[in-house]
This record gives C-alpha cells, structure tokens and sequence, in this order.
C-alpha cells in the first residue's frame, strides 16, 4: 500500500537538520505518551486508537442510515453543527466531490448542506427559503444541545420540517448525533424517537471526523467511508508509539514545525494546488489553531489556494515579513486526463505546452514556487499524496491529528483543551441577559456603557 | 446619505492616540500624493478618481451587453481571469447575491462561474463537463493575453464553445476584456470581432473591480452597478485630498494600522459576521498582502468568517501569539428578519432568546468577543456599514482602495508593484522549457537535479 509521503528537503537552508532530530528522544516519550494515556490531556485521547477501534457493524450502519435517507429522495441533508462537527465533514465531502457537484443534475445522492455554523440571519433566512419547496433530511450535532449557533438552527428547521412532513415523518427525517445519556439534545432524541449517534466524552470536536459526526455525513454524500478509514487505521499504525521517528512522519512534521517555530518563523500557510482542499485547510486550522493556540504561544496557522493566491498572497509570501514558512499538500495525480490543445496562430503562446497536461504546468507551478519561495527566505514543507481518494485523505486525516498531539506536547501546551473559546460566549450571554449570568450582566453592561 | 464608519475606540488600550494622529500631516501628504500623482507608483493611479470618472453610457453599456447575454438564456457565465480579474467580481457577486443562489431556481439571471483562476487539472476538466450540455457564455480577462491560467483556460472554452454554438454563435458569447490596443487577446478579439472592453494602463489588477474587469461580471450577476459606483464616488469624495485627517476614514484605517504594526502586530485579521463577506475578505487580502508584502515588510493580511471560525481560529486569537490585530466589517441590518421561536419543552435551554432577531444574537456574539479579544491583548477596529447592499459596498472598496495605498507610502513601499510575484512564473516557464528561458532551463534543472 502506497503511503503519503513527507518531504523536508527544503527546510536545510534554514534550520540544521541536527537541531531537528534532536526533538527525536522527547517526541519518541510523547508518541508514548499519547497512546499510554500519561500526558496532558489525557481525558480526550479517544482518537489515538479510533481508527482501528471502528467496527465493520458501525460502517454498515452508517451506510445502511445513508440508504434509507436516498430512499427518500432527499435531494439535501443539511447537517447542523459548528466547529469540528462541520468543518470535517465538509473537508472530506468538497475534498472528494465534483467540484461543481451542486449545479449538476440531482441522481440520488444527496447534496449535503451545513447549518448552525454561523449566527447569520441572511444565511439561515435564505436555507429556509431554499428548503421550503425541496425534499430533505437533517442531523444535528451537540453533545450539549445548548451550543447557541446549532440549537437556535435546529430550533427552526426542526419547526419547518415538522410543518412540511408532520410529526412523524419529520421524526424520520432527523438525526441526531450527541451524549450518550446526557444533555438536552440526547433528552429530546430520546423523547421524540430520533435514531442516534453517539459523540464519545473522549474525543474532542477537533478530532471527531472519523467518528458518527463527520462519518455519517460523509456516507450520505455517497462516499466511500471504509476507504476512509482504512487509510486512517494505516497511519495510525504507521505512526505507533513502536515506530521510530525516522520511519514516523507525524513526529517528523511535528519535530520541524517546532524548530522552525523557535527560530522565529510564527505563521504556517497550508498551500494546495487544488481547490477540493480548501476546507481541508479550514479543517487543519481549527485542528493547529485550537490546539497550540494558548498560553501566548503557537503557530498561526494560515492558508492558500494556489495557483490562485499566488496572484493575491503570492507577493506577501514571496517578499514581506520573513516570518513565516509553508507546507505544501501535493497530489501526485489528478483525476481526469485533460491535454492542453496546439492551435495554429499561437497568438497566445501557449503552443510550448501543447499535447501536456493541465496538471503538468501546476506540478512545475508547485515547483517553481517553491524554489522561489525558498529563495525568498520561506522554508518549505511538502506532503504528497499519490491520489486524492478516500483513502489517502484518511492517511492525511490521521497524520494531522498524530502530528498536532506531538507539536502540542513539544510546545508546551494541553493541546486538548480550548479553554479561550469560552470567553466570548461568556460575554455574549451576559449581554443577552441569559439566566445565571444577571452579574456579568451588569458588569458588561457598566463597560460598555461607560 | 448615510456611511460606513470607523470604529477605533478598542485600540486605546494597545497604542495611544497621540502616535496615531502623529501620522496625519503625513497622510495628508502622502494623499495629495495619490491626488497629484506624485508618489511612488504614479503610473498605476488611475483607480483615484475612477469612480468619478465612469459615465452614464459606460454603465449603460455594460447593463445592454449583460440584457443581450441574458436574451440569449445562459444558464452560466463563465469569467475567465486570475488574481484581480476574479477577486473583485466574486467578492461583489457573493456579497450581494443569495447564499444558495446556484442551488435555487434560475430565473433568467445567469450563474457567474470563475475559470482560469487555477491551474487544477480537475477543477477544468469538471466545469467544461458541467457546461458541455448547458447554455452558456463566456468573458476572458487578460490585459496580455498570454498570463498562463487564463490562457490554457481560454483555449480549452473556446474550443468548447466553437463546437457547441459553431464559429458565429460562438462569436457573440465571448467578450474579451484586453488591452487597448497590444497583446495576444486584443488581436485575437479584433480579428475575431468578440465584443472587447479595455483594461487601462494606469490601473493595477487588485485596483481593477470598478473597472469592466468587475463591473461587467456584476452587471450579468443582474446586480445593481449604478449603486456600487454611486457608494464609489461618495468615498472618493469623502476622501478627497482636502478632506482632513479627522473626518477622513482611509487615512484613519492607514494609521492605526501602522502604528499598530510598528508595535509589533504583524497579523491583521479581516472578521466578518456574515459569510456573503468571505471573498470580499480575499480580495482585500490581494489589495493589502500584494500593495504592502514587500521589501521584508507588511502586515500578514488573514481572514475569519464567525461566528463559524469562534469555534477554530477563536482560541488561538484569544490566547495564541499577541502578534494579532483585528478589523471587523459588522453589517447593522441584515435583509431578512428571522426571529427564534419560542419552544414550550425549553429543553435547549434558548426561551431567554424567544422572539429575538438571530440577527440581534450575531451582534452580541460580535461585541463579546470584541470585549474578549481586547481583554486579550488583540486591538480591535471595526467597519460598521449600514446594510450589505451595492451602494455600501462600493463604499467599503473605494475606503479599502485608498487606504491601502495610503497605507503603503506611510509604510514606506511603492504600493502599486508586485515584483515578487513574477519569481515563481520564471522558475516555471524555465522547468516547462519555454522559448526564451533556455538558460533558465538549464540552470534551474542543475539546481532541481544536484
């Protein structure tokens, strides 16, 4: 089996190779760590071993819960949550969907939708608006059933589909994904007769896409989610706590991003060179972001979209602040075989490249850049992934989550708690007069109004 | 008329008053400079009195040409063009059109779809297989026509179109907009006899969205231009250089950003609270990152779209590196009124917010975690527009226009070039063997090759 690969060749003229292996020892003591359950955090390292934990008779429900919604006809499967219950699930579905999925014709593969990530009256308004006169499914996703974006989502479009179905078929049609015994949301489920998905106590929002809350969305976009899992459960093993670090990327990756980090370098931009990954950069930003992001410390993580950034950020990375440094996702093979046509003027002259591939000027784009860049003063990371299938995306799934552990642990930091998310909710429902916040309340209200 | 405003009070804790107004004689300077065009980069200035430039029979034109596509029932429109050529009309497009436009019905408005933006083997084999049996018509944006993303996208859709439509059908559903009178696409445009409009000299690509570079994409999308152009030239005036620093909101934005990045905040942080603004946030990332990354300077311009990214980047803003600054676009009213019903269970919890606006819970959402972000050591300005309409819109582009090159000369860079950009296209026509890179080939293939 082919596996991805991490290349590190040109990080040499920035940092000694000596000064990373040197995090070799500790990060062998933190891969331990990680799966002996002995280091900071340890309440939610249920991701360590989730891949080769999943079973063939949980697969086969979500796929059969996916048949059932098709049966349906649903053309839409809005699924409502935020952070990580949205942001991995949506990764893996636009990093392996046409990318014009949603304006081509509808063959019973539902197109799936996200709700209550956001507080946007225009957005939720104009989903409402689209849902009215379609056919479609829902999941919510809290463990609490309190998180204000999801809960005030599923408040309305749990109404607007009782009011299209009637209370029965709408029981059907929801899906809810949460605690196991607690929480309002499993209270309602219970109540109203939802079938359920457990979110384990042990595993956090960043590191649930291989659990029910990204797998089920996944398997109803019609994609191959024992492909998925296969690739994870291979990196997982391929990074074990036996594996040394020459032969283990994530402690590989997670050893130079923090000499890189130390020798002043304070942004990582994760660069692809094509589209489909976009929210795979949105996905690894919460991962790093919330993970490293504490204490004063942490790397900002970043990203770009190239070919296309290079005509916007391309100046910034190639000439401003040296401060930061790349890691570039690249994919070995497109998809599609598509050639670059000769024509007879060549007004253009593009003739040079034609009979080529379209893939073969991004690969020399990819390359190109990256000399450049590194001329620039920007040390340059580089994972290749042979396709990007299923797979593979398990593979780069499971090598981020490893890696981040390790950064977090090198860094200094929990890297599985967040306790700075807290502090604008806080805020928010001390203005919004919420029960049980009447102190801060007035304490907010005295600051702003002063 | 009402205007967007500048909000600077959460930056008092961080720098104080007195370093920045220090910088008003000099931006009153440097303002005369972009007026005068005596500064630096004084060839590319057209874009300072563009908005007052446009007249009735330009914006006329564009509105038939756009009346005559849609006569025509095109399902799509497809814009060829990279960097400035795209940026602009997908961030006006997305800010004023519905957030599931191209999954409603099409009324007769055609679907605005971007290509030669990238050079994704998949993305263009999928979009020509999207519009293979669909109605559609096409502009290419190329001041030379030969920049290779949109070229090797042209060739591939005007061949596609000459098949579908034949050579005269074909003709009249492709509009170039070129140079006035040089390059590859104005001669192939004449001898073709496309409909052409033309790309000015003396404005820059990340300066170009009130040119036909954007507004003709805008006119398609059947939005309103005469009310984007209106907002234009009201900031034009506002901003003009007699206006004095005190009631002149560019020059304002210019030096609290730089005092803040002389303070050593190096990330400035574009927030909306509305995702219709995620590409305006990637345009201005263009205007900011190409205008001001340059010479090892310049603020890192980065992006988050909450409160969606609360739930990623949110604990690294509140905790991460203070490194961090943050400009927050907040929209007053949003367009549709959409209020939280009451539930009699209340098991969620959400009945302290029954009858509330979603809308009015966003905006304690937004000023908590202004409240949080500040507590933290993050300075906080914030843009406030009335409503996310074309004539605010046009407003907010003029406001971010000048201040960026405001900003530049105060930083002390020529804000109109990006000759950083050119480095990773050399190294990339030397490793594709173009003619005249001969020596570059040979030296880049030693390099890659030792």
């Amino acid at each position: 089996m082919k596996s991805i690969a991490l290349q590190l060749e040109r990080i040499g003229g920035f940092v000694s190779k000596d000064a990373v292996t040197a995090y070799a020892p500790a990060l062998q003591q933190y891969n331990a760590a990680l799966h002996d359950k002995t280091g900071r955090g340890a309440d939610f390292l249920g991701w360590v071993n989730l891949p080769s934990s999943i079973t063939d008779a949980e697969l086969t429900d979500y796929e059969n819960t996916a048949k059932a919604l098709r049966r349906k006809d649903i053309e839409f499967f809005v699924v409502i949550g935020i952070g990580g219950s949205y942001l991995g699930a949506k990764a893996v579905i636009d990093a392996l969907s046409d990318s014009f999925a949603q304006l081509k014709p509808f063959y019973n593969t539902p197109r799936v939708l996200f709700a209550g990530q956001n507080l946007s009256e225009d957005y939720l308004a104009e989903l409402r608006d689209l849902l009215c006169d379609r056919e479609y499914a829902m999941a919510v996703i809290s463990k609490s059933g309190t998180t204000t974006e999801p809960a005030i989502a599923f408040r309305l479009l749990k109404r607007d589909l009782e009011e299209k179905y009637g209370k029965d078929e709408a029981q059907s049609r929801i899906i809810a994904i949460t605690d196991a015994k607690r929480g309002a949301l499993r209270k309602l489920a219970d109540t109203e007769g939802y079938k359920t998905y457990v979110i384990s106590d042990d595993i956090g929002g960043r590191y649930s896409v291989l659990t029910p809350v990204g797998l089920l969305a996944i398997a109803v976009a019609g994609l191959d989610i024992r492909a998925l899992v296969k690739g994870a459960v291979d990196m997982e093993q391929a990074s074990d706590k036996n594996v040394p670090y020459e032969k283990n990327l994530p402690m590989q990756y997670a050893a130079v991003r923090n000499v890189l980090y130390h020798s002043g370098k304070i942004i990582e931009i994760l660069v692809n060179y094509n589209p489909k990954l976009h929210y795979f950069a949105e996905w690894w930003k919460q991962l790093y972001g919330e993970s490293e992001g504490k204490e004063g410390k942490g790397i900002f993580p970043a990203s770009v979209d190239n070919t296309s950034d290079l005509h916007s950020m391309g100046q910034y990375i190639q000439e401003g602040e040296r401060r930061l440094f790349e890691t570039v996702i690249s994919i070995s093979a497109p998809a599609h075989n598509l050639r670059i046509p000769a024509d007879s003027d060549n007004l253009d002259g593009l003739n040079f490249l034609a009979g080529k591939r379209v893939n073969a000027v991004n690969r020399m784009a990819e390359l190109g850049t990256a000399l450049a860049h590194v001329d620039g003063g920007v040390p340059n990371l580089r994972i290749e992934i042979p396709e990007l299938n299923a797979y593979y995306l398990g593979q780069l799934i499971y090598f981020f989550e490893k890696a981040c552990g390790l950064s977090g642990y090198t860094l200094g930091v929990n890297p599985f708690d967040q306790p700075g998310v807290e502090a604008y909710k806080k805020n928010m429902f001390a203005l919004l007069d919420k029960p049980g916040y009447e102190e801060a309340s007035k304490a907010i209200k005295l600051l702003i109004n002063k």
